[in-house]
This record gives structure tokens, sequence and C-alpha cells, in this order.
């Protein structure tokens, strides 16, 4: 079996990424693709445009990378949540430092974000949690996240166990669960272009709050 | 500002993953999953289901991830094509271990592999550096990619010059531009699930052609 896909590929010609129309700040800009990306899907609820791949560095010393759903962002950061026993919250454990990234293919838009992370505090954790669909919860109790298990039947007996469990009782947060918050120190911009001469903006953070920009031959 | 995300989810309901159903070799079930979503989208061809993140470790030591085009995967490995000095050549230069990821939201589905890189053969890039249109070809010659630039003109001022140099000769494959193949050790399949508790299969390469099949706890 061998596949071959050399003309799988378009030709990007949608927008265009200047020096001249970006905001000083990179949240600015992120939030204003978020906002049109929203706005292009919002009669499709299950876009999941909040999907962000994010990347760990593995015990035997290879990056890993799956999507998790960012649940937040200011100024401060990009928060999603996950148990912190998985193998990305161990990557993270022992290096820190992760990068996340958007692609909206419908914009020809890409965002690659790299930057520093640490635990939210427990009560934002909380918080979060009790605003969850209540499968969700029990899911959460129910699995040890990255584990080997024997069979899907374990894992559905697991999570009936904890349902018994609660029964109408409030799910408390396991501790071993919560979010996290990505400090960005590095965001990059990418807009597609004709002929692969696309745009890439980036922002730097040199000190504490001043970004310096600059563009990068694509 | 600050943009609260929390409702941003969907439940997983179309599809499961079981051990009795998969091949036991992971390519298949690769060629299988990507079959499926090709079938999908077979109207619309701008739907880039080649697309792929890459994920290298940068020289800051922080994972670096970026959208790239599968061009063609078999029981080899999976192959792509890049600028080998740019930020992903220049990590697996110093990193050859990556991670590449699919997400497949119409399925539900990602694919997550880890593997090593190598260059292709000279001869295997020249024959698909030939084949790519012609603006791509002026724009690999005229993009140093990753490095600093002063602007856009500047970009399609070194594209114009190009293009004039080459005029109507052929254009020939840059030194620096090639093919690399990843070779899988380790390939998750991921098919969402309600409740959060996804199903995720890993193969992962125990001796030569010797793939062991575990589930993973979601």
């Amino acid at each position: 079996m061998t596949v071959n896909l050399s003309n799988f590929r378009k030709d990007y010609t949608k927008n265009s990424l200047l020096e001249s129309e970006v905001p000083k700040e990179p949240f600015q800009l992120f939030d204003n693709w978020f906002q049109q990306e929203k706005s292009f899907y919002q009669e499709k609820d299950d876009e999941e445009i909040n999907a962000m791949s994010i990347s760990t560095i593995g015990e035997d010393g290879c990056p890993e990378t799956r999507v998790v759903l960012l649940k937040e962002y200011s100024e401060n950061g990009f928060i999603f949540y996950t148990n912190y026993y998985s193998l990305k919250g161990r990557g993270i454990q022992n290096t820190p430092k992760v990068c996340i990234s958007f692609y909206w293919k419908n914009m020809e838009r890409q965002i690659i974000i790299k930057g520093v992370t640490s635990k939210v505090q427990k009560n934002k954790s909380d918080e979060y949690f009790h605003n969850r669909p209540i499968g969700n919860k029990i899911g959460s109790w129910a699995s040890r996240q990255s584990m080997i298990i024997s069979s899907k039947e374990y894992l559905l007996k697991q999570y009936n166990k904890w349902k018994n469990f609660f029964n109408k009782q409030i799910i408390r947060r396991p501790f071993y669960w919560g979010g996290y918050i990505v400090k960005p120190y590095k965001m990059e911009f990418w807009q597609g272009q004709p002929n692969r001469l696309h745009d890439r903006l980036v922002y730097f953070l040199e000190k504490e709050k001043k970004w310096i920009l600059y563009r990068l031959s694509p």
C-alpha cells in the first residue's frame, strides 16, 4: 500500500496579514481572528473552533500532540482543563514549555503560540468543573487518563460504579483534575497566501508586557 | 478582555473503536480512516484532509507545532516536503523524533503518531518538486524559510527576481528543499465517545514489524 497525495493541495487567497493592520498586542489579534472564525460558523455549533493542538515533550524525548478545547483566554493567557496525571499533565510537569496551535482552515489561518504553563487556582478549577455536564464529571472520576486498561467494558464498569457512588450527591472535582494556563512568550499568526508566499507575523515578548513584532519568510 | 468558552463543547457519538474490529497493522487502520474521511468530503476538494500537525522541539527546548500536508503514506512511513533550513528542519536536525497528528472533526477522530524522521532520497524529492505548480516552485527559491525579513514587499521582490531568473527554463529543486519520512514507532487512534469516555487504541512497535496493541484510559 502506497498512497500518493501529491496533488492534495489548494492555493490560499482569502486574506492577507500586514504589519500596518495589526494591533500592538497579540491578544487583540487573537481575539479578532477568533471572533471572525466564530461568526463564520455561527449557525453550526459543533464546529469546535476552540479546538487546539497542545504539544508537550514525552518521557522518551519525543514531542506529543493532541487536541484539547480552549476554555478561556485573556491577556493573562490561555486556559484548558485536563487530568493532571495524563500524559500531557506529566509532560507539563517535566517541561512546562508547551506549544498550542489553532488551524482555521476556512479562513486559511494558523496561530502558533509558545508559552509557559502553570496550574490555575483550585477555586477556578472547581468553578469550571461544577458547570460541566454530569456525564463528563463522572467520566473524570472513572478514567485514570492515559493508563493502560484491559477493555472498554472495564471503563464502562468504572463509570457505572462512580455514577452509583455519587447517586444524587454533588460530584466534587477530583484532586487530580483541573486547569492549566499557558502564558505566551511567542505568538505567530500565519495567513495562507498564493504561491506558498504565506504571511507570518510573530509577536515576541521582549520584556514584561513589551511585545516586538517581526515577519518571517514563509 | 476575558473570553469564556466553557460551554464550547459537543458530545461525540458517531463511531466507536473496538479491539475486535481493528486490523493487526496500524497502517491498514490509518488507510481505512483516511479513505473514510476522504469519501465524506469527496465533493469538496479544498478540505485538506491531508493536513497534519507536526511537532518538533525548538532551540529553546519548547515544542513547536505547525500544519504541513501529508504527501504520501505507506507501510514505510509518512512523507511530507519542506525547506530543510526551516524551523522544523532545524528542529528535526537536532531531535529527529517528531509527532504528527491528524484531527478529523467530522468523524470525531484523531490519529497521533510518534516516529523518527529522516530525509527521503534526493531523486524522490526531485520527482515531487517537478510536479509542483510553477508558482510554488519559484516560491521555494524566493523564501529563506523562517528567517526574519523586513517586509512583504521584500518577499514579493525576491519572488519576481527568481521568476525572471528562471524565465522559461526548467526550475530545479533547491538543494535545501526536500522530503522527510516519518517512520512511526507508536500510533494512537482516538475515537470520541459520549461522556468523555473516548476510545484510545495504541499500536506500539515492539520489534521490527511486530506491533502490540493496547487500550488507554481516556
